[in-house]
């Protein structure tokens, strides 16, 4: 496969809509990484290896150096936010960086402005920024954000772009007919349908506009009929969603090894306090719904009730956020998980993660801006499932069941990766085989 | 391979050093079982499934269809123990089990008495049992177990035995010339050499009756050079050591989800509070000096610091074990983890364990000795490294790095047992091969 | 005082609507004491010592050898309940003793039957039980408690009862014009007032007959105007409310620990999980609202944030409840506290309580009906401010604030004690004065 | 007593051996606060309010508007340490303050250089600094420091001084001899007598100086019979030891309320991580004795064993420290504290306290010295218990058991202060008498 990906040269546009403390974080990050002044960690396609071929043969490259990724030299940033405030001002009242850290790349920072927002109330009642596309008809907005789109790469003389929507939560809602196929859709546009919400909009001018697109946030966005159908037609590559960080990211590294292990979960309670916007916007009910149910799914598929009832049918799963002001950005979380072994006798582990979810955060939004941009050079397009990985709630092709076991993800993008290269998975089916097997890990 | 492993007829003799809180747990419990009244939850020979073939064949049997593992109604179970206590009374003195349970069972149990045992107190200064042999030379002691060993078979009708070390933790100790081969350790036992410990007297005495033999303790025993060349000249499986549980099992279930994410870490805190007999013996420094070790390794090859020097170059890891005698056989794990993420911004996770230690370990001891079984069917000999699932510290060939990853050291297992099969691996190497790969884990 | 108080003579009739977890917790425990099964931790009246006068005459009699309290053998136990379950079926559903501790008792146990209840379902949404009075009218609800009292008192030859609520919670209301005077307050009732909750029916019938009225929930009953000057008036003790345990235990002894050192707090985060009848029933927003409320009050109380604006001003607290069935009655809590040291830096305090909701609260159910019956025999009428030390949101006369500090509560207990039994306080003013003062503590 | 007190007039020396953690994170806060960058939070001296006459009088002034202390104003630094490095390159060394605020301060902070050390590698092997005195008599060492102060009062023009000290904890030794009065102490000084610290050197010059001296660490100083009757002949207030912070400050607020509610301990488990000098000095098993022993008293006194063997008469009592690196003067203590309460049901309590220790130690210094200087102006001489509230392991006079419930110390605290100005303690003894006692508190 390896002729077919184009190598990735000139600019790559990374276009986010909201300027918020992740989308501020990752810029922040990068400008200083490329003055030396940080290291990416956290970043697989700064930071990490892949191991190819056999044992023997002792191949361990950075993965950034087997495929053809962007420089982060070759890197611009642009997008929109519902505040004026530039990337600077954002990501000091964000409160996650240090001033110190911050000072030497003001520059780079402040020239960031964000462009108007494609904003609608009735999707996040808890913000109320001034700028805001004016235009009332939600075609018009997509058509708006399509014209941002070419003037940016006009001004900014990209080869490339993608987008990686970094916005607030929006409200919770479910599929209904407009979103079905890309004639309701986009019907559903003309007519300022209620089910479009703003960051499908901004989905749909991308995926038109042959921008890949990758949502962060766990609302309906591009996970509609309408917009992958779209995007298979387009040959654009689309995924999501939501940013797996902290409290699922722990989830979905210790239940794989409770369930390794044979061990009976009877209860798993979750427990979050934050205080940045993105944990006011979450106040409220409508909006904490859409977060809920990507955060329920997990054990779910991890765990397979079906396949082990005596060991998973009765798990009662419990997840809670709380808007708590002196926490700031440093969200932490608290699992109480009560499991039972050998005879049925109950245990139980209570994990306290102090975290910073933006950090967290933040290198997520690199590796997809890098790997939706290789995913395009490689002709490849719809959903990305081999970026499952990143996210807490993975887009799959209708009537598949996501996969959230990390190490199972990291497998999947790992061999995708070698397929992409043209490397052998296996090669050798004698009697150490599964040595292999394992060794090509 | 399928065809060269004989099947599991005639009973199986489970024969134990140690009758304390691990064993007396393990042999209630499948006590317990036969009789319908409790579940063997963590075992996987009695609980678990393995995926085979093609995602699309959906064959999902469990283990104990698939291979031809003992029926636990074949099973015959005996041991040894410097305490006289018969099983029933050891257990209820390891305050593990509840009266209610054991009650059903009381009849088996007494039953057991243990057989006396090959005791140095240089090796564990903390207890003072009279179940003795009585020989003063090794070599002699070692015959008497092998006489044991046969009286059992015979008196139990016993088509194959397997040992399982749950004895105390033995002192530390180095490899010295007296271990370096068969010859220089047999006239060891003999000279009655000093760094020759009763649990290598038992390993050596079980490989020379053809009986596989698994350390589930952290000392040195079997796990030397002249007892790994016994065990291939002899045909007879062996394996360690220290049994996968509790701190330990979450590090190696936590450390790869890290490192999958490019987490550093800076450092690792882990303390443990436990007041069992265990917990006693190793309250004495020269015994815990063997756990430590044992509980140290498991980081640095998972993380492997030299590949990753940013990430875990600084890597503090420290290791408490506290005799806490209000908690009995409930030991409790506190960890901190300081890691940091983008940009070097740190973080911490905390886990609290509130851990059964016995019940953890108990369904290891019952995998191991079927797994062990199998493995003698199915001739292989030697060090038996696709067991390392179950071990905290895994033997290996000689120059090997061990593999501590626990969702590799499951696919090891999985695959070994699917390779005695003769089921394959991977079939499909098309465009959708890394789904397949990923499937068949 | 001392010649003031009658003698505990005669038989103590302890009437409890409400036979739930707690009561029945307390009940068979009660039994369980007096047959020497079971010690009665956690309970002053039964355990306790009071020191007396001067350090140097080392005086320091159990609480039982110093006020004329009633004997456990001279207690009568009765109650109402929604459901039909005698004390032992109750106990049994509660799962809060072991089999093995209500076997011996079950005869006292089962011989415990609940009258029939007054009950309102606007005010309990999640319970449906059916051992409910026909009655429609308030007023009549009222006249069959007091009917209810006269025979339980004829049947079981009782000399003096009191009244424990330990009803459920119900649902959250606010002090409005029919309970501002008793004549309000019966019109009320004859009018079916629906702000007349269920419990303030059993409190008016209690007061009406003489009989000590305490409340262990934290719903608006006798801490209404109406019912405050009937006690007066008719010379009956009351008081309450919300049985302090737990979360709020620990709040009311730490917060004044803090304040103590001068130490800031910007944010205290309590959560709960609970899984018992008492959580399904706080599951009901508004009847969570009211045991909110009676949490929330604790902290302002005892850090003054209008004397110590700097340290308490921006204080954030926030307390959450979570129904989660897996942990049956052992609540679990977990705090985060978020304080601030010298120079303005920041501290944090993390407290995990796994706690027996039902154990905690036993004792104090015990202690208030004997204090109050005590209260009674020593004429003291209306409020008993000097048991604050039990309760989340003690109940003060008109215009005074609640002490909630846990050692000014024990203070006041204490000294109301010896001011009963007409010890000196205090007795030298000399140059020693302050040790005298400490020591009388 | 009021007119006893001296005003604090001219200035007041402050004088430190061992300038590290502690002592400069005091110093440099004082001079932050002096500029007004930073609040004394922790600092009763500076921040605390105390409460006069009756309830209705409303009387509650800041404790430095009502005993005559020493304004910051007034107020000279001094040190000794056996490092070179001035306050303010100590102070970034400790890494406890920011280098933001350490800033502003940095002129004041230089000017401050350690005088040489009276130092013995005897008593603290784990440092090794240059600046030490040269005298190799210890009786010509005290009179070397001797003539520092001496220097130092005529150099700074002070009126007054006092000794506090914050040097490391030095190695276990018990009471001898050459402790038991000052002829076999000062004959142990010009022997070279081992049982001799340098801690007491300090102390013994300061005392010979009229210098009140606080004891901050845990080590045997001024508690010796030698030292005790020379500061009552010289009329010199003396006290310590081992300020109370972090795990053993929550230790006496938690244990009291414990207590009061009859609930009994079992166990009660302590360990700490720090990473900071003081844990690398304590990571010296002879100096970390010093630390347990200072730890583990205070629990039995609180709990009284003896009077309740109940409840506490089990109690398993114990403390780790452990030097971990990774978190530097960010100690972090977890607990695990096993309670039983009604009819002996078991529950736990664990507390995690992210604690930044020379934060909480600092004003406990700086209050230490302004009391001390204030007990010298009013005439009181020898041990100050009444000061117990700040330390560990409160000196008592000989017989006499120590107190450690937090609140009691608080009280006899503020009663002395009370009684120092002539305010009534307890005015009436009517029938509200209780009620007065309580607000006096
Ligand atoms: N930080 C994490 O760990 C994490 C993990 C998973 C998902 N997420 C999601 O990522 C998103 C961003 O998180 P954050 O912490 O940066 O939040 P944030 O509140 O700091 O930033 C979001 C920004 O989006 C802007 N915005 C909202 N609607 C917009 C619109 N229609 N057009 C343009 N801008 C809009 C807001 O004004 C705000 O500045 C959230 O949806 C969050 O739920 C974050
Ligand atoms: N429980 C766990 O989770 C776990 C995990 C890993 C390893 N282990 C190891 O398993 C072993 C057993 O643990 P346990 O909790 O049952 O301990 P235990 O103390 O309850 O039982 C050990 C028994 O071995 C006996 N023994 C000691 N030396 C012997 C000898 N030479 N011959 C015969 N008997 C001997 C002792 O008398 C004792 O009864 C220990 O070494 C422990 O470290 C346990
Ligand atoms: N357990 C604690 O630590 C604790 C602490 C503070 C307060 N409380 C309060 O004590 C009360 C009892 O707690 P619990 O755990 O026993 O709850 P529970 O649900 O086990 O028992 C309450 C009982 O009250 C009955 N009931 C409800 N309304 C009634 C009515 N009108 N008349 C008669 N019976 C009625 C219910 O049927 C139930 O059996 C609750 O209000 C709870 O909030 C408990
Ligand atoms: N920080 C706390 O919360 C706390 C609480 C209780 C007690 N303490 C005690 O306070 C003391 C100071 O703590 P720290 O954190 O500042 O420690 P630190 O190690 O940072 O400072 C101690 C200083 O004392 C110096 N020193 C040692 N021996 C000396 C001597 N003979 N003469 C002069 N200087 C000497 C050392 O060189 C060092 O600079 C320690 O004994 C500690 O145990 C601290
Ligand atoms: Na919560
Ligand atoms: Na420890």
């Amino acid at each position: 496969m390896k002729e077919q990906i184009e190598l990735a040269n000139g600019k790559l546009g990374i276009l986010i809509p909201g300027l918020g403390a992740v989308a501020t974080t990752m810029i922040a990050g990068v400008e200083a990484v490329k003055k030396g002044l940080a290291h990416p960690v956290g970043s697989l396609t700064q930071t990490g290896n892949i191991r190819l071929g056999k044992r023997t043969e002792n191949r361990f490259p950075k993965i950034k150096d087997f495929v053809p990724l962007a420089d982060l030299n070759d890197i611009v940033f642009g997008g929109w936010d519902v505040y004026e405030d530039n990337v600077y001002e954002a990501a000091v009242n964000a409160k996650v960086l240090e001033l110190g850290l911050l000072q030497p790349i003001k520059g780079e920072l402040e020239k960031i402005k964000p462009m108007k927002a494609v904003f609608d109330k009735a999707y996040i009642k808890n913000l109320d920024g001034k700028n805001i596309k004016s235009e009332t008809n939600k075609y018009d907005l997509a058509l708006a954000v399509m014209k941002d789109i070419e003037n940016f790469q006009k001004v900014n003389g990209c080869s490339r772009m993608v987008m990686v929507w970094c916005g607030s939560t929006e409200k919770y809602i479910e599929e209904t007919d407009v979103h079905k196929d890309i004639y309701s859709f986009e019907a559903g546009l003309r007519d300022n349908d209620p089910m479009i919400s703003p960051s499908m909009i901004y989905a749909y001018a991308a995926i038109k506009k042959g921008v890949p697109f990758a949502n962060g946030a766990p609302n309906l966005t591009c996970d509609i009929p309408a917009l992958v159908s779209l995007s298979k037609e387009m040959g654009v590559p689309i995924g999501g969603k939501d940013f797996k960080t902290g409290q699922t990211l722990m989830k979905t590294i210790l239940a794989p090894g409770l369930h390794a292990r044979a061990l009976g979960i009877r209860g798993w309670f979750s427990t979050n306090i934050l205080g940045n916007r993105d944990g006011w916007v979450l106040d409220d009910p409508d909006n904490f719904r859409t977060k809920e149910v990507s955060k329920l799914g997990v054990l779910e598929d991890i765990l397979r009730p079906d396949a082990n009832p005596e060991l998973y049918g009765e798990l009662y799963h419990k997840i809670r956020i709380n808007y708590y002001p002196p926490h700031g950005d440093n969200k932490e979380s608290w699992d109480n998980i009560d499991i039972f072994g050998w005879l049925g006798y109950p245990m139980q582990i209570k994990i306290n993660f102090l975290c910073r979810d933006s950090i967290l955060a933040a290198p997520i939004v690199l590796d997809l801006a890098l790997f939706f941009d290789l995913a395009k050079r490689a002709n490849m397009s719809g959903i990305q499932e081999w970026l499952s990985f990143y996210f807490k709630s993975p887009q799959t092709a209708e009537g598949l069941r996501p996969e959230h076991d990390i190490f199972k993800q990291l497998i999947k993008l790992q061999n995708t990766l070698r397929h992409m290269m043209g490397e052998d998975l296996i090669t050798h089916l004698g009697l150490d085989y599964y040595q292999d097997l394992v060794e090509a890990l």
